[in-house]
């Protein structure tokens, strides 16, 4: 599963003083913090407001006047899942080929395995037609998606990926296995998720540096 | 995702009069029924026998009475996903192959949205390695691993599987692509699950009838 988010900014209120807005930040940082171990342990709907208050010892006031809705702690939480892997995934598409870079960003997912928890309870219980956070899960593998279609052209010029392979296709197979795959190594943390990531792409002649 | 669970059985009181005991199956089948929309819509930690209670309109002693402990209100919800669907897989492994049967049980779970949400919930949620239902899943993944393996080294004696493949590889590639294809189908249900699976077995020599 890849770790590339769109994001969500917060607008700062200009008329705050530089004290109140670093405390202001502070609170919100640790808001998102607890929300992201709340939101693992028992999924969007089932992690409430109280929860995270109670968590924090903070009233749930001040939860609310950081995040007015759950859905913008939600998408908090998942950009900050974003940020703290740091984004080199497209230097190294543009450098070495999409291969490389998903088994860069792979092996960095295994210090993560908390995060990506996160995000296998959170995009199968999003997937649900109505659910608030919906349309921020399809909007992440529509773009996923589109940036793995411009990188497995890149490299079928290139000569890294035969040319017989749908664009499309083969980028919601790699996005497949990738999910399916962090899935199992969760569940069992001996699989070799690389190793068979690996194969996969020998098995297509799909190659790397 | 394939969905051969291990079974769990319930033992039957012999004192019980014909006409108790059906009332009481009905009645443990109407908890399952409605557990099973509880825990897809919350997971299993935030799906509260409270709440299961209240829907159904009976006490909390009463729910108890049927699934003295959570866990096993959760093994009967995935056992009865199971049976919704009949087990044909192993007969069309045998006569057709895994690809086969691949592709006809995934075309099965179309029908069935909802209890694949399920098990996309569960399974990352039980991932977890102290949830209570991470040894159903662990036992569950490891099943359909050495299924996958038998037909697969079955498929390759009879020259539809190539036998440059790992059985045990491909197992779990096969496994991953079915979860992380249904994640995407759920999330978006205009994405061709069925082609997508029939372009990887295509891109390996994976041959069906």
């Amino acid at each position: 599963m890849p770790t590339i988010f769109p994001g969500a900014q917060s607008a700062i209120p200009a008329s705050r003083s530089r004290g109140a807005y670093a405390k202001s930040a502070a609170r919100k940082a640790q808001i998102v913090e607890v929300a992201t171990t709340v939101f693992t342990a028992n999924g969007y709907t089932g992690g409430s407001f109280r929860e995270i208050a109670d968590q924090i010892g903070v009233s749930l006031t001040s939860l609310v006047h950081h995040f007015p809705h759950k859905i913008e702690l939600l998408e908090a939480v998942l950009t900050r899942a974003n940020e703290i892997y740091g984004i080199t995934f497209d230097e190294i598409c543009r450098e070495h080929g999409l291969r490389a870079a998903v088994l860069d960003l792979a092996k960095g997912n295994l210090g993560h395995p908390e995060l990506l928890r996160l995000l296998a309870v959170l995009s199968a219980e999003c997937s649900r037609p109505h659910h608030p956070g919906h349309p921020w899960f399809a909007e992440r593998y529509a773009n996923i998606r589109s940036d793995h279609v411009r990188w497995i052209i890149q490299d079928q010029g290139l000569g890294r990926i035969p040319k017989n392979h749908d664009p499309i296709v083969l980028a919601d197979l790699i996005i497949a296995i990738w999910d399916g795959l962090q899935l199992q190594w969760l569940i069992d943390p001996h699989q070799d998720m690389l190793g068979k990531m690996a194969s996969f792409f020998d098995s297509i002649g799909m190659l790397g540096p």
